[in-house]
């Protein structure tokens, strides 16, 4: 077709560059994707980090597993979406076949190893570019006129914490309580999805009082500045009891030991937080009956749901964008904490 | 390629007739399956029982909705299966994308109709043909050594009961009780399945002493000759409580009559027989918090579960294969009750 | 102890009256409790309907199965609530044993038939009246600063939705729709429900103006005339799709008609209304995957849960107070629908 | 009444004694038990580890929390049990009233520190005794004719298990693998439940060859010699996948790494054993969506459940009985691991 920016990893141990690439063209089956919004994602972080024996990736890499757009031309045989559909992408692409992905959790797929199969942004060519291919188009979900630059952070800012609570909405009931660890970009729609979606009290800690604040504009009904009192004090707004949920966002030594101070009887700890901390289980060493997960992004199903979420405007999410060429800068200022909210990137 | 023998349902109100027709190719992302075994099932009739006017698929239509076989081609951008593999045909296909598709239960896919999806047998090429096209490689699971002649109706009956059963699996806790009404293709599947996946006490109820011994012979704990005395009977071996489920695979009016007659409080009744009976539910009506469903075919995940199980043996079919020639006579035979278990094509 | 006015229904066919009858005292294990309200509920006038022949329960009776006060005094051998605490009656007293009462859903209870069991103001003397036994301190639950006169018709007309649409909320996920028919005394409770723990959209059904500005004000996000338009209202709304729930409070043959008509593919209907309709359920009656339930009251768990919302301000029920002499008249003016929202009688 | 032989735990550090103590009376609301069987359990020697300072029960303590026996006499205003009837005693007592007890899983009360609740035999005085006290009907279950030699010991050891693996059986579908470590007297019958409850395949570990004998006999597919090789073997025999579900009912550092490595994506490990093991999560620590659980004994409702499978066979124990005077020299024996199977004690 011609060619397009992208913004890719290109070699180990260095930075993010914007380069001029073919545009793709989709194969059969496939999808071509007019990328209109793309977020910037601190996980990425972690892959850059990653040294270059063994680098799981081929590179160079065009990043972003964060994406929304219009289709922009199909592959043969592919009918279930058409050219000018607003769509977001999902991300955790799995082998489509195995049981977990035919019950459309392809992000726990037990085959991706074995198959090679790998994500956008993630091993597969990514979203921080002008176009970008989809490998099928199940791994689409329409807009419905959701604004791309709202979808393109759903789909792993608001999902993953969509997943992380949802295996315990059943606990959640009046009068139980929430603790959020962390009101980062995941975190600060943490809160938001709790309280959409459940009547529980949610507690939110965090160590800054600005993500505080922000946790309390977006309907946490405490808030606790993290520190070795901060377990103590849910157990006093819990009548001792302790939260029915604790999902750390953070993941750090610290927060993995206040996670399991917080917890009641019976309650869940889920570490959705890529940091060094580790939560030591074992008969005695929670209270009886805690179960402590370690989810990963989410589901076919529930990126709909979030989405719709989005949608209704029961969840926003803080967004700033910047131009594609700007994305160097951008994660630049992301390592430095400068970034409020998510960065999206517009092509 | 050449041309296939095919069974067809060519004009409203005939026969199904063994044809000649080209063999199809399978376009981009598609499969094209070389059929080893296509199950022959009660439920063709009731197609082929509906008027001229409204009859809402093209003419002729290739029947057959339960098939397994042997990839003989796979098209343009197939990845997920290659040639050579056996596999199982899912059957209820749907969109693929709308929230039921998402999470594999593309049984109730909510766009069918809107999108034109249709399944094979059932509006698009069906299996009882020398060769198949399936849509999408996500419509197949891996035989695994499965023998594809016990495969083929485990695709529907086998996956039906097991979708019909599976909502009540909590209730069929040790001490419990489930009725299985209609020992035929599907109930005595139905028998096997509730023996292999809970430790229910297993009630059968049929019209013949044929139907009920086998069932005896696959699982039943007690039979009942299918009268107007069997709920009053499941009343006393349930020391007046009833069941917690009742499975009526006939859905005749005095099959429901006794589905309604034996199900205790809270339990369920589940209808998946195509008769006439109607089960009219009302507070007061039936006894405190019973629920009524009918459910419909099973989902992508049921599927795999229900191959492992044949499988492992914990399943078993009772089959009479043929030639694909013989399939008119076939469907005479199962007509007039000659079939004993499920009638398979071997093209 | 010295004498008390009580609620009776004294003969089949007779009003109920306001008699002086002895303050009875709590046995070993029982409770008494000091009534500071008691709800006045429709379902009363079933009881009062029922012929002299064959009924169920020894006359007179104290009516009032919506209860609510401090505990008065506590039999030998109770220890579980103490003389001074505020406490909400559970209702559908159970054996306490059965498998189901061990799950706490004694609404289910499989053995009160057998053991006699009988609920307060449904065989039990209930509610109405200065003091009423309770028969053990588990039919409790702690008000904890809700105001008794919430509180008591909490116990049913919050309980009764709450759990009518509890086995939905898996369903109900964003861009869901649910439908409540009848916005009366369970009907806006059941709208505030779906909002405080759904974020599905909530589409209420009534015959008049009011109980539609009602269901509007507390939360519906659309409202409709029950007439013959009404479910194709909600196709519209829902894109052709129907509700994932339709609860009918009414149970009258239309409003069984309209949610037989709204509910979707895999939908519930769930049917609480004590009126003559009937839902008739088959394969291919209803839409696939449909199930139709007819739930009673609520469980033991589930109290403390709607209490709890009470608590929190997240449901609120509309009340009037009356003095317990005016029971017969409030009585009379329910049966003529002169009661807005709960009528409460304050002893 | 009169005086009876008692098994008590007289002073921290000694050995358990017989003595002969007063025979207890049942104040109101109680039940007195003739115990017909009592289990002796390892984890009572936990208790007898613990230091003077800050033992948790008063001295001296009647031990046995696994009781089944007859109803001798029942206290004032009891009515739910009558003399003569043969019942199990439910251990994990509760308050009956919060939120988990409202479920019957009073094994998770959120109120017995707060309200000095104690379970028998670990606080209250236990089984081991020719009579005890049982503090509400509600924690007896009928034995409905199954030997309380049996049924004792199922009320923990089969309890236990039984909830242990409750919350994985939606993930233990056909295809899938359950692993359990240690086959001792609760592993051998988490290996008869799994066998009982799912269609699974199941592996048995353990360091020697008499109990991975005993765990075939009782139907493991495959066992393993607890060794470094384990979790390797267990990978391979799922094709690299790793387990649905191990359950480690040792709890040593290396089970517990065992059951770290052996686990599979999404999978659930549930740590059982009071060992020094200590199991790290973290995101990347376990396979994306595994969650680690340590529950502790189980439910009411799901005593029953145990309780009728022992009765229909479903699940045996094996047991050796002896008198209740021996109880200290069974204490011994079982210290030196010189009991098989369960020991009873029979008054």
């Amino acid at each position: 077709m011609g060619s397009m920016k992208a913004v890719q990893y290109r070699k180990v141990g260095s930075r993010p560059e914007v380069v001029e690439i073919p545009v793709p063209e989709p194969g059969p089956g496939q999808v071509l994707l007019r990328v209109e919004a793309a977020g910037v994602c601190h996980s990425d972080f972690t892959v850059m980090s990653w040294p270059a024996e063994g680098f799981p990736y081929p590179l160079p890499l065009t990043l972003g597993h964060e994406g929304a757009g219009t289709v922009a031309a199909v592959g043969r045989g592919v009918t279930a979406v058409a050219e000018g559909e607003q769509v977001a992408v999902y991300g955790p692409w799995g082998c489509g076949g195995c049981r977990q992905c035919a019950t459309g959790m392809e992000n726990y797929c037990t085959r991706t190893a074995e198959l090679g199969v790998v994500a956008p942004g993630l091993g597969a060519p990514g979203a921080m570019a002008e176009y970008m291919v989809v490998d099928d188009p199940r791994h689409l979900a329409p807009l419905d006129g959701l604004d791309p630059v709202v979808a393109a952070p759903l789909t792993d800012a608001g999902l993953t914490p969509y997943h992380a609570i949802s295996r315990s909405l059943p606990k959640l009931v009046a009068g139980s309580t929430a603790v959020v660890i962390g009101v980062g970009g995941l975190g600060h729609l943490g809160v938001q999805l709790l309280r959409a979606l459940t009547p529980a009290r949610i507690v939110a800690i965090d160590l800054a009082e600005e993500p505080l604040e922000l946790a309390r504009r977006v309907g946490a009904h405490e808030v606790l500045r993290s520190d070795e009192h901060a377990a103590r004090r849910v157990r006093e707004l819990t009548g001792g009891r302790g939260a029915e949920l604790v999902v750390d966002f953070v993941g750090a030594e610290p927060t993995v030991r206040t996670a399991a101070e917080c917890v009641g009887i019976a309650g869940d700890v889920t570490l959705v937080g890529v940091g060094e901390g580790r939560l030591p289980v074992a008969f005695g060493a929670v209270p009886f009956g805690v179960s402590v997960a370690a989810p990963c992004w989410g589901g076919r199903a529930e990126l709909l749901d979030v989405l719709a979420l989005g949608r209704s405007g029961a969840i926003s999410v803080h967004t700033e964008t910047f131009p594609l060429e700007q994305a160097p800068e951008v994660y630049e200022r992301l390592h430095h904490g400068d970034i409020t909210g998510r960065a999206v990137l517009v092509p």
